[in-house]
């Protein structure tokens, strides 16, 4: 038998347009229209420095006006001729550029006033105009009868943290490229903007390297299957460009990296996995190692064999114009590092992590935020709370100090998670990491939260994302996936 | 940074043809043919009672050759012609019984002798051959270039416990026909032989009643969309039938029960689930049970007119000849039940649950274990491990109360799965649990089961079940249907 749950079964309070994450400021007026899709279109404003043949908008237009159109069953679009139609929403973005990547000093704020005959977005960048759009899309709400209605709506927002990452692992468990391609979906749904791809590790090296197809040939777990080409690569980076995501891609660093030489370095920024200390500890009865410590003066001071490694390697990485991520051991073992190093704070078990973030950020590093939220670790129950109700400057501190966390990223680490139970796992979990790093530290209501957070997650199965459920309850279209 | 877990990993060392749950006395001989998928045939042997004609068996030689043939690319057939060919799987079956339903006095027990020119599975029944072509299935191995092959190998199996079950629950969410049925394939794959339809509860009302309409019209979550037909009912029973597993429906018993009179009990046989406490408690402010209390002269012993209705309702569901199961509170709260009830132990926190089965059997009640079984309850890490070393007749008592043990059932309560989630978390977690049911008490090899169970959840992945991994790792065919 079940245990009986005394809980107040919220399912069918949502309010119409409910958006998650929650956007900074939103005001709804009297009024509505009706959005039939068929005769709705996404434009450009004249005002806009950015216009057709701007390839992140343009295609952003096509999957926002599919996902109207996929929505669900609705009913015939001449129906209730008395209602006034929404007409439009045009986009107007203030810089030109279109073809870049985002980075960390992307400016994602945008306005959106919706209305009858004409709604409007605006942006400083192309960045912040999808994140308008994402909002956009969530603020229509279907009657009983499957009708589209936008309520007359003013919002203005903008990120809280600039750095919202998600980590996938794919090296002790392969995925798919298509799995990795809707989760960059998903997280674009969520407005995150790094995918930090843990792409190899121990278990496995799926990376397939033209320059050492050997690393792949005898790492991968299959060298026929289980791998990325550099094509493939190419594809995730620029399908997250398209949804203003970067892609930090993190290639662990065993022994032999040395040797690699820095010909792979230059598709994206690198994160240095310190399994590195591991590496190292091996080679200490390594007679090269040991000559190369007596020539550089460095005794037997294994410190400060990490120090050259991890210096010379962040040269390499700045030479090439990149930034670099470390997880917080090369900042605990006093490993020297450049001042503009993010230091990436991981650890539970080391004493709380607010700690260490005051820490980092005392000594003058920007830190990043991951401890609490390792989302392959599950528990029963409503485990996105936990997350939820993390708070990221909830640390001692100066002001100046609380300016350097720039953010933090939910991890989804592979020891048990495949293509299988990748997405529900993810997702809506993630959401919770997603709204504390987008919305406003005053966003902390639970109860609304599970409201709009179980909203949310029925937008998401009917975009045919396999979201599992918060609690006891259904969606009006459910997981047809199956 | 994920944490380093120095562990063996186990993958590749699998021996040919292991099976999942462990037969009973397996012996391998020198030997092997290959087996074309092409070639072979399932047939009936001579000297069987059942022949062509028998649904029960027919279905299944087209179930399992077609698994056969799905089971992944393969090398051309017409290689290797120096080696020999299995030709046929001949079945033998003692009993003529073909059209009925399996119940809890079926035997299951069969023999398997496999070699080249003939393979021979004989049962006492129909249900013996189907958990004997499971073990063939499982038995037949592919090497690296992808050719099936045989090794000559003897079995004798038999199920240690005759009740070996699976609960979902399809109240709290609403799971689709077709996730039952998938449910049902994977139950039989590992040979379970009792599906527990935890029907109705008080979230929602799913069963749409042809006599009591009203039940689903307002009790489903939609009741255009979220309902089961009594067809459906029928389907799933025929189904299950087919792979040689009961249905035991429970139907919720809250306070308007007693007016649906007995038309709907025939379908199936029942447990009662009691809610039925709380529905009694909510009565006390009811006039009428306070006059129908006194007439009795039940006074205001609340007890007895809980004992008066189960008695009553199990004198109804005894009427039409089915058993019946009813929650371990029916015997904790001391109500009057004949002694041919059986109960299921199911909780966790009102000391160990080894004391109540002692309670139980000690009273002479026969008893049904789920306690350590909740599948629901997930936790980080190979959490099977749990429900695997448990051991159901571990408590102290005679061995006459052992012998009321019947079995046990893996619980999937729903309130925080449904379709999106319900597959890859009861997959192939709720295989330790099937072994712990069927395989010898003597099975208990915490790595030698690891071994298996990861090469079976292989053998699910190929045969489109999405089953999550058990840990880091890969399958030469993963999961496709992503």
């Amino acid at each position: 038998m079940a245990e009986l749950a005394l809980v107040l079964l919220l399912v069918g309070l949502v309010p119409t347009g409910a958006v998650w994450p929650q956007p900074q400021l939103v005001r709804e007026s009297p009024g509505r229209c009706r959005l039939s899709p068929g005769r709705f279109r996404f434009g450009y404003a004249r005002s806009s420095a950015v216009g057709p043949g701007c390839a992140v908008l343009d295609q952003a237009f096509r999957r926002y006006w599919r996902l109207l159109r996929d929505a669900g069953p609705r009913a015939p679009e001449d129906t209730r001729p008395w209602e006034p139609l929404c007409a439009e929403l045009l986009v107007s973005v203030a810089t030109p550029h279109c073809d870049g990547f985002p980075n960390m000093d992307s400016v994602e704020s945008y306005k959106l006033s919706t209305s009858e005959d004409l709604s409007l977005l605006s942006s400083e960048s192309v960045w912040g105009a999808l994140r308008g759009l994402e909002t956009f899309s969530q603020l229509v709400w279907r009657d009983e009868d499957g009708m589209f209605y936008l309520n007359k709506t003013d919002i203005v927002d903008f990120p809280r943290f600039a750095h919202r990452g998600l980590l996938l692992d794919t090296s002790r468990h392969y995925l798919p490229l298509r799995a990795i391609l809707e989760t960059l979906d998903v997280m674009a749904y969520n407005k995150f903007n790094v995918f930090h791809w843990h792409i190899v590790d121990d278990p496995s090296f799926p990376y397939e390297s033209a320059a050492f197809p050997e690393l792949s040939r005898k790492g991968a777990y299959n060298p026929a299957t289980h791998v990325y080409t550099l094509n493939d690569v190419k594809l995730v980076i620029e399908y997250a460009r398209l949804r203003g995501i970067r892609v930090i891609s993190e290639f662990d660093t065993p022994g032999h990296t040395l040797s690699w030489g820095p010909g792979h370095w230059t598709l994206c920024s690198v994160a240095c996995d310190f399994i590195l200390l591991l590496s190292l500890a091996c080679r200490r009865s390594n007679p090269e190692i040991q000559a190369f410590m007596q020539q550089m003066g460095f005794g037997q001071d294994y410190a400060k064999l990490e120090s050259f490694y991890i210096q010379r390697l962040l040269d390499i990485i700045s030479s090439y114009g990149k930034g670099y991520v470390v997880w917080q051991e090369v900042f605990d073992n006093g490993v020297k590092v450049k001042p503009d190093t993010i230091i990436h704070v991981w650890r539970e078990n080391a004493g709380p992590y607010q700690q260490e973030v005051a820490r980092v950020t005392k000594a003058g590093y920007r830190a990043l935020l991951s401890a609490p939220w390792y989302l392959n670790r599950i528990s029963y129950g409503q485990d996105w709370q936990t997350a939820y109700q993390v708070e990221p400057l909830e640390f001692e501190g100066s002001l100046e100090q609380k300016e350097l966390v720039i953010g933090g990223e939910a991890c989804m680490w592979g020891e048990y998670v495949d293509v299988t139970n990748l997405t529900p796992r993810l997702w809506p979990r993630a959401g919770a990491i997603a709204e504390r790093l987008w919305s406003n530290k005053t966003v902390t209501d639970l109860q609304d939260a599970y409201i709009r957070l179980a909203d949310f997650r029925c937008t998401l199965l009917r975009r045919g994302i396999q979201a599992q459920p918060l609690f006891t309850g259904y969606c009006d279209a459910e997981y047809s996936g199956f």
